[in-house]
């Protein structure tokens, strides 16, 4: 532009000066004077023609650098609109080490040079510091808090402070100034990360209670509008096939009738959503009786479970069309859960599967945010590190291993958790007196070198399974463990800082760095703006609710959170 | 300056164009004939000054908008020159773990809020990728050559490339250039990671001919201008009170006559340094025989060690002063050596007071970098992670323990190394056929319960250490962080990405996110400029050296490795 038009306004400007100026000169001759060399109005008029022509010329200039700076350091490629959606993803339990674990091991199997990286690592945006209020190692409950209120909690805290006040949670938040909401999860959806954004009781426990809440039977009735995972047991009434609920309260038939939930509880009923297309708006799909089974299980038995991708992509594309005529996006949490269950039961190989899972879907999501026309981030991070996971074991009486083998998790293709339920359903096959020798033989035939890629039993492994087959599942982690060369330090969680993944952009560059978990949770508010009624939530919840724990102390809840946490062997799903 | 001047220019523009104008009109009145309405020549020139006026005010406030972004955005607050300073800060061995055991161990001792952070927290910037060319996990010296030469290379390689081909550094490339250099360590200056700067061997424990390489006896001549740190017992002959070479080479000697190295090897010589002023180049400072004790134990015999941050601190100065007149800066690597050794041993008593005094030297830097004339840039990073650490640990047969109990480390007060060198010395003071009750009595009192703060010594712990006294180490260890409920995989290395700290700034923006060790040294020569020399170098190598290793495999290096890291029990530091 600036090429095409100054010479034009110059060269026309220009003849007509020169012919004016030639008339005078002309004139001049004529008369027998001289053109007046310094007052002569037509050199007054070519010297403020070359000033303004030159102040021009720099206007272009300047703008068009001007117009440029603003282009690299602001990149905002979505035009700019109060219309926002926020996807939050919580890879739970998964500390750094999860990351070059996961990042070798998937250079082994699809045989990618030694520098190929994660999704992931190539949206790693700074680190979390984790503790609670209540302790330095966090349990998940306190850490989704800090995300869903912005504050620090103690351990078992459901959406409530320190001192059992209910705070507003951003999705309540959301919803409230009229964003449409979702959590997708691949575990219990009353479990601790979802719980925290949609429920509100003292302890974590309490997840009869929390599946009311998170229907629409809490103060504020109901908040999100699709929920995705596994926990369905809750749903159903103390007496029905399939139930874990203590009462008989059929939080099914409430959700339905009184709330308008729809209701799916199988492959065929997710299959049926077609993606995202055909969903119908609020949307409760209970995939599993509780766990969603482990990655490297599931794909197994992709038939009957959804995996967490295909949830995520499936929410995703339905709260996109609710929303594509609404002022406001949508606010959707998506929850790798079953990291930190790889975690707790010190599993590598099923490990690697969530992780990976977790990684595809980040993708997708990063695909997502691109191409959409609404403007939106994604935040990643986890509540903490499960395990006290190394990847460097140094095996009893010999030197330090200065390398790990991906191998021995690449041939392993059943979890910890499926070879126990198998050997579990195998012992109650035959008669309690078995020959203990044969029991071994079938072990190492069909769950060790079968299932777990291990050919090299020890007698003393073989030993300590067959001596109490109800305990096998750690001993065929550590089988694992020891082989691969992956070491952990603990059932439990672990106080490491862990790693924040950003879509990015500028809104997200006060998460750099390393922040408080509750950084990322006040976040979340901000960046929906809806601070105000997070703050009025919090009154209003204040004034409606009374949360009062029953007597005993943090203590106890403490010893309660790393048992049920670290014996979660909930095996009632369908193998 | 654009109020006061715009005015200025339109208000006498003004008065002689209202002047002429008013002539004009005054001519025309007279001869009965309208002034020219469209031609004018006064009306023209006009026209042609408020386009100039308005151009010019536009070009003024674009200015002033694009000066001002120039400077929001890329804030250089130092005068652009070619003199710079780099100064890259090793955290050897420290993992993420370390940070948040030594942050909260911190807020313990010095009762400080659940929210402080250490210095490094304030500066985190990004991860890095450790890995070697031969192994998932790598060691000191591949981690070193990646950071030296910007390339990946095998465990145990100094300064070579896989093929054994020696390969420039950024050291080499820095003096050649003109930059004045430095290394400060608190290990053997001959160590792996200060040697991967300044020597070329095939294998990390060739530590005699690394010594001659350092003092200027490698083909380059003299590379570096400062070195302090411990191993003194290297440029001493064998046959002299406090050799540990195997030939009788006076690399002292040499250093002094051939290269005019000036000599310090005590408090009192480093005293003298008078904190840098006092300093000649080329200066050799070699504070202990070996390693500098930990700073949990350095603490107690100031009077005969300097701190790592005192010699941080002694170098900047030296190196500050030696290129006043300069014009390019200096180039200084400093290192926390011992925060791995810390790990090997699993001691973290000694490795939280290890990266507290880290924490103290890199804001000693940062210090100096803000208040500097010199533009200049700090990047601090770790070579991999040592121990496994696990700042949570399940002890056998108990449930998972949500906590940790920084007092315990708090309440020792010396290192595993340190109380086992003192067993050591009073076992060899005793008889032979001591009662071993008194023996158990004895370490009860005068180290568990003195020494390290553990009044509650179990039986079958104080038999260990009597039952093998020479490997009471790691029964120390393991006392310790059993009762702080600290986990460790290894007494060798792990895979975990390590973190980078960076005073920041525009030059180190491609460092952010996670990255491979090898572009931290890619980030080193660039910023110095001297990509040009470290390719010259490596030519003047290739033609010069030839490095070639003894037959053995690699396997046999893994084992030695991992072997003399695992055993570093050096005991020869005077107590």
């Amino acid at each position: 532009m600036t090429s095409s038009r100054t010479p034009l306004l110059a060269d026309s400007r220009r003849r007509s000066l020169d012919s004016d100026h030639a008339a005078e000169e002309e004139d001049a001759a004529l008369h027998g004077r001289a053109a007046s060399p310094g007052r002569s109005p037509r050199l007054r008029e070519w010297i403020l023609f070359l000033w303004a022509l030159l102040a021009t010329a720099t206007v272009i200039i300047l703008a068009v650098i001007v117009q440029h700076n603003q282009q690299t350091s602001h990149s905002s490629p979505k035009p700019s609109s109060d219309k926002r959606n926020l996807i939050f993803m919580v890879s739970d339990g998964m500390g750094p080490a999860s990351l070059s674990l996961t990042r070798s091991f998937r250079q082994y199997i699809d045989d990618l040079p030694i520098d190929d990286t994660l999704v992931l690592d190539q949206h790693f945006w700074g680190t979390s510091r984790t503790r609670s209020s209540s302790s330095l190692v966090t349990d998940s409950a306190a850490g989704a808090t800090a995300f869903s209120c912005g504050k620090k909690s103690y351990n078992g805290a459901i959406a409530v402070d320190p001192d059992h006040n209910p705070c507003g949670t951003v999705l309540e938040a959301a919803k409230r100034a009229g964003y449409t909401t979702g959590l997708v999860v691949t575990t219990d959806v009353t479990d601790a990360t979802p719980a925290s954004f949609a429920a509100h009781v003292w302890y974590r426990f309490q997840n009869d209670e929390i599946a009311l809440q998170e229907i629409g039977e809490g103060v504020l009735g109901r908040t999100v509008d699709l929920i995705f995972g596994g926990g369905r047991c809750r749903f159903l009434p103390n007496g029905v096939e399939g139930s874990c609920r203590a009462d008989d309260v059929d939080v099914r038939g409430i959700a339905q009738d009184k709330h308008g939930w729809s209701w799916a509880d199988s492959r065929a009923g997710f299959d049926a959503m077609a993606g995202g297309k055909n969903v119908s708006l609020p949307a409760l799909g209970l995939f599993a009786p509780a766990d969603v089974p482990f990655e490297v299980d599931r794909r197994n038995m992709a038939d009957v479970y959804p995996s967490l991708s295909e949830m995520a992509s499936t929410a995703i594309k339905a709260l996109e069309e609710a929303t594509k005529d609404s002022e406001k996006g949508f606010f959707l949490m998506i929850e790798g859960s079953r990291i930190d269950h790889a975690g707790h039961f010190n599993d590598p190989a099923a490990q690697v599967r969530e992780v990976l899972e977790y990684d595809k879907t980040f993708k997708l999501v990063v695909d997502f945010l691109e191409e959409s026309e609404t403007e939106g981030v994604l935040v990643a991070t986890s509540d903490h590190e499960t395990g006290g996971l190394a990847t460097a074991y140094q095996r009893p009486g010999e030197l330090p291993a200065y390398y790990w083998h991906p191998s021995v998790l690449a041939n392993s293709n059943a979890s910890s958790e499926h070879a126990a339920r198998l050997l579990s359903q195998y012992v109650a096959s035959v008669p309690d007196d078995v020959n203990k020798s044969d029991l071994k033989k079938w072990i190492n035939t069909n769950i060790l070198q079968q299932r777990m890629g291990i050919d090299d039993a020890q007698d003393t492994e073989l030993d300590a399974i067959v001596s109490n087959p109800a305990l096998a599942l750690p001993v065929f982690s550590k089988m694992i463990s020891s082989r691969a060369r992956i070491g952990w330090s603990t059932a439990g969680h672990s106080a490491v800082d862990v790693n924040i993944y950003s879509s990015g952009g500028p809104a997200v560059d006060h998460l750099r760095g390393n922040v408080e978990n509750t950084d990322i949770g006040k976040f979340l508010r901000s960046y929906l703006d809806v601070e105000d009624h997070v703050a009025d939530i919090t009154k209003e919840l204040g004034k409606k609710m009374e949360i009062k724990p029953p007597v005993m102390g943090v203590r106890i809840q403490e010893v309660a959170v790393g048992l049920g946490e670290a014996l979660h062997l909930d095996l009632s799903y369908e193998p």
